[in-house]
């Protein structure tokens, strides 16, 4: 029987009990991406609505964004703009500070990778509380980027990601939601 | 005029003089990446020998062998397993330790990555010394996969790292070299 795709992400995300700490159920992409049929379902199912409508770059989210928005980037045929953790880019860049849930952290990006009016896709594998994509978002705002929308294989709804950068005025795709993490 | 791939490769790979530290030059691959045209002209280029022969998986270096190793496999229409720093994938991993230069430092893979003779193709985005290439490429082969060949945008030959991964039996293949780095 054909199984949809809601169904294969649901079969081959792994949920890891009590990682990175009790009470948290960690959904680990890893199995998704091995599995050559569901990770090429994934990335084909994210991006098709954004095939032809003139986006020049993906930018991607250290590390997992890496691996799915280099696939994006290829599916699309643009560029990848790497976002990465502070003093990992070895040109020009501009940064931004970002909560976690015990301190800050800072995320940068190449200054010359945008110029104003640049479309671009923000891509991580997964949105949880939101806070890295929203600074992503900022950041890439603030650089004079549209950012026509930002996609994440995972929603966990129950931490109010997508509000989050919906209130910055970009929509949000997802392909599956786990309810309860 | 017609660019050849070296040709825009050189171009747009950014020369970073003094950087890290002085006196050596960092090839920057994010003005690559960012180029729609030199970066799917990369994967293409690299991917071409092994379409169709049974690679069941792409292995990719944290973290710009992310970017690259998930075009990849998804250009393959392959499953992608990331090689990652010590203590970042959250299930049962298998790891290596290997030496830089100051120290030593530890690569991890999920332990249920691979199955014996899987058939894998090592992706990093640049080859200097090998002594990361030549860590996964051990830890790949002692889980058992075959590992079909190593391939890399960037070869600094002067270097040697080629040597250390075909000294494992593994093929390299890259598309571009810079001396004198």
């Amino acid at each position: 029987m054909h199984e949809t795709l809601i169904e294969e992400l649901t079969r081959t995300i792994r949920a890891i009990p009590d990682y990175p700490k009790e009470g948290i159920v960690f959904r680990d992409i890893t199995t998704l991406l091995q599995d050559a049929r569901a990770f090429r379902r994934s990335v084909d199912a994210l991006v098709h609505p954004y095939i032809g409508i003139g986006i020049a770059s993906v930018a991607g989210i250290e590390a997992r964004g890496f691996i799915l928005g280099g696939a994006i980037a290829h599916q699309l045929t643009i560029g990848f703009i790497p976002i990465r953790k502070k003093g990992k880019l070895p040109a020009d860049t501009v940064s931004i500070a970002y909560s976690l849930e015990y301190g800050v952290d800072e995320m940068e990006m190449h200054r010359d990778s945008i110029v104003p009016g640049q479309k671009v896709l923000l891509v991580d594998d997964l949105i949880a509380t939101g806070g890295t994509a929203e600074a992503a978002t900022k950041m890439l705002q603030e650089m004079g980027a549209e950012v026509v929308a930002a996609c994440f294989v995972v929603d966990l709804p129950d931490l109010g990601g997508r509000a989050k950068i919906e209130a910055l005025g970009v929509p949000v795709r997802t392909l599956v939601e786990f309810e309860g993490d």
